[in-house]
């Protein structure tokens, strides 16, 4: 159902220092930066293999990054899963009895469609399916 | 410096509905389950792309992961990128002036060598460095 790990997102509070953690210190190029209204995020993609990590930094308190940041600090926010077909991945999940944030693939990074699954059906682990953009 | 995400890990409280969801919703094919008792757990490997996901059951409540659960619940616990030489990743990270948990490469799963990185110095997260054995 998955081809592999899309990305690990990671909330951040300190956006600069922590691209120069992954990209000078971990040595991933930076290869992309986006602010995505609709989750109230500027994001920042660094490239590690085939998948990639995704530095969140909430545009307010008042965002679910933001929430999770004030609850939690900073640190691992969600893993994402690829599928080339979002919504027959949804449509097994959703079969299987998983909660679901998105009943529809909503706009993300780089036009992807992504759909958030609810932590409390994946064991605490807030889990997004990515179709990237063809 | 990293060739991939290695994995994902995920502490668990209840193992079995862990692998159910990631086996039969997910799909992932399980590949590998070890106890690993110098870090205290139970560990499942299932396959996803050239990665994989390592849920982590405690042994007892006095392990690192125990300790995790008991303040943030079961949910994401690490990300690990692979390496084809983890000394000389090792070096480069300490060079860097990140502080570390392992000093020296230690026997990880399916006799892998791995370090982790203290998340004080990683945004939070904490970091894995696996090198597979060869």
């Amino acid at each position: 159902m998955f081809g592999r790990i899309d990305h690990v997102g990671v909330a951040v509070e300190d956006l600069d220092a922590a691209i120069e953690l992954y990209s000078r210190d971990f040595e991933m190029a930076e290869q992309h930066r986006e602010t995505v209204e609709a989750f109230g995020v500027e994001a920042v993609l660094l490239e590690v293999g085939d998948g990639h990590i995704e530095l969140l930094r909430p545009l307010s308190a008042d965002t679910g990054v933001g929430r999770f940041l004030k609850r939690n600090g900073p640190g691992l926010h969600h893993v994402a899963y690829a599928t080339d077909d979002i919504e027959a991945a949804l449509e097994r999940v959703k079969a299987a009895g998983l909660r679901l944030i998105d009943e529809r693939p909503r706009t993300g990074i780089r036009n992807s469609r992504v759909a958030f699954l609810h932590p409390k059906s994946t064991g605490g682990v807030l889990t997004e399916l990515v179709e990237p953009a063809h």
